[in-house]
């Protein structure tokens, strides 16, 4: 297992290495977790031409979910409280004579670059760029392994839920109910704050859960999703409470499971991002929705719940065979509510099959 | 009360007059939650020498708990999704024709950084530095009324938990059940991630809430608190699971309630703050325990829960009256566990009775 994280650094040396033989300071917390197995608050990990050092402010690996540090990766633990692995990695470098240091300019702040020249002023510092989340982009099988998992305890704690009375509860009372849930089947925790929307709430793509109570004749809209070995997966999901939907409700649904089901069957390896996006935009902008859609159709998935690829208008890559994402259109019509169905698939060959559905709870229209 | 936001920017205005007259653009959530009322993700403020303008991504105060705006600032919303407010601000800045924009170099990315000086190249960048923080640091009466709700707030939910039955349950269940209290009786949310250790994980400064189940003779350290209106305040707290603690609980537990009470008596207008931090740190010393503490004594709390000033021993400030801060001193021993008593008062002069305590929870070790 611990091969992995070496292998992994081994390409991040040699991309430095085409640039032109930089040592690489990664800082992005899920940067340093892909490459490292663990990811200490604030710690930064050194890609060295001969040899990756792990700096930290704490210990790593002790709190539960937080993942195992690669046994093969040299540590060093900080003595000073507040001294910055940042810093003291480009201190490192200089001192293994490196030239020049690539670092993550998207994630370290103007003070922190300035500091790291103050200590190591004869090093080049130039720009990693995204390279570590461009490694990152395909997932290998041990990654789609724990996506899979994260996904069916995110169908379980759902599951759970639309088995338990709904109405007259808060949006907030049924978020926290289902974090527990994730919780209780094995999650390290919820991957995003759990959004659940009731009513006029319903169908958004975010909502922060309210003392709104759920109403017999409400659309329920519930988003959520596991975090599994650091993994994250996501779940959307709309539902009428009571007995008989409203022939508005049953349009709208319809339509946005028409315009999901035209972005899953646009996955394929090789397919532009942007397509996709377009596929199930399309379907919804028939209809006359153009204005209520939100600005992406879906996004990739990984150790972040929101990384490339986006799926997007203006996205300008293609996606390939085993890349997760999520497509998560829908409709909110101001004041009255709305639609939003949401899986997450990893993309496969259409000889394989087409993509590979990781959150199986039915899209069927629900009354609960 | 719109008024108060408005005298904050006029009081940065001041602070960037008289040093040469530049524009400053603030990006960090708090500060411009703080001089707006309300920080919509990736909102960027620009105050102006004669406006002010809140440049979001998406229309603010939407979410519950997430703040209302200052109706008095005026505010642009971004039409392109992915469009930088910060970009928007420099760009903006440049055509009212001010020569030098100062920005917080402590937040912006150098991708970031580097974007603004693109679209505005005539612009000159400068740091703005802490001067928000600064102004946060002594809070207004209002201020201080939202931490005190926040600490009422949070003391009820622990009193609820502690007439439950404990033996038996997770960490991680107890910390879920604080939470979901916290927010039954108002607040926004979580202050930070509750955390609960019961055994060998107790009196740590922070864990992360495990399988771990309460048992008989445990010690059971909690820290937990409530957002209210953005103001985040904490308690915590160290009881003993049964009817007897043993005798080295018992010491324990007197030793480190003397070093907490030593640090609250120590906290007066005109104090250093590395002199609390002594004072708390001199008791825990002299009995032996130099090695297992934790390397602050504590911290201020507003609009984020960890601010200034730090009370630890290379601290360089001084404490003012109304300024918030915990007292939070701990010992913890490997493998046995330990005892961490954590409480959030309010510096007052001494002629006004010292300081004020909001987080009323007994200090009493209680066997539960």
């Amino acid at each position: 297992m611990s091969e992995v994280y070496a292998v992994r650094r081994e390409r991040v040396r040699e991309r430095c290495a085409a640039g032109g033989g930089a040592v690489a300071l990664v800082s992005r917390p899920a940067n340093v977790r892909y490459l490292a197995g663990v990811a200490p608050e604030g710690a930064a990990l050194l890609v060295g031409e001969d040899e990756d050092v792990l700096l930290c402010g704490r210990p790593p690996g002790e709190q539960p979910g937080e993942g195992r540090p690669d046994e093969a990766l040299r540590m060093r633990l900080l003595p000073a409280p507040g001294a910055d692995p940042a810093v003291a990695g480009a201190r490192l470098a200089a001192a293994q004579g490196a030239g020049t240091l690539a670092v993550e300019e998207h994630h370290l702040t103007v003070a922190r670059h300035r500091a790291l020249g103050s200590v190591a002023p004869g090093l080049r510092l130039v720009d990693l760029g995204g390279a570590v989340e461009q490694l990152r982009y395909v997932k290998d099988e041990e990654e789609i392994s724990c996506l899979r998992i994260a996904a069916e305890i995110t169908d379980q704690a759902l599951g759970e839920l639309l088995e338990s009375i709904l109405v007259g509860r808060t949006e907030r009372h049924l978020a926290l109910e289902l974090e527990r849930r994730l919780v209780d089947h094995g999650a390290d925790g919820p991957a995003f704050p759990t959004s659940v929307g009731t009513g006029p709430n319903s169908g958004k793509g975010t909502h922060r859960p309210s003392d709104r109570r759920v109403e017999e004749g409400d659309f329920l809209s519930v988003c959520l999703g596991a975090s599994y070995r650091g993994y994250r997966c996501e779940i959307g999901r709309t539902f009428v409470i009571g007995t008989s939907p409203a022939d508005w409700q049953i349009e709208l649904y319809d339509l946005v499971f028409a315009a999901q089901r035209a972005g899953r069957e646009a996955l394929l390896p090789g397919a532009a991002c942007r397509d996709v996006d377009r596929a199930a935009r399309h379907v919804l902008d028939l209809a006359g929705h153009a204005d209520d859609l939100p600005p992406l159709t879906g996004h990739g998935v990984g150790l972040e719940i929101d990384e490339d690829p986006q799926l997007a208008p203006s996205a300008m890559g293609k996606l390939d065979a085993c890349v997760p994402v999520t497509v998560e259109p829908g409709v909110h019509l101001p004041g009255r509510g709305g639609v939003r169905i949401d899986d997450t698939l990893v993309v496969r060959p259409e000889a394989d099959g087409g993509p590979e559905l990781l959150t199986i709870t039915t899209k069927e229209l629900l009354a609960l």
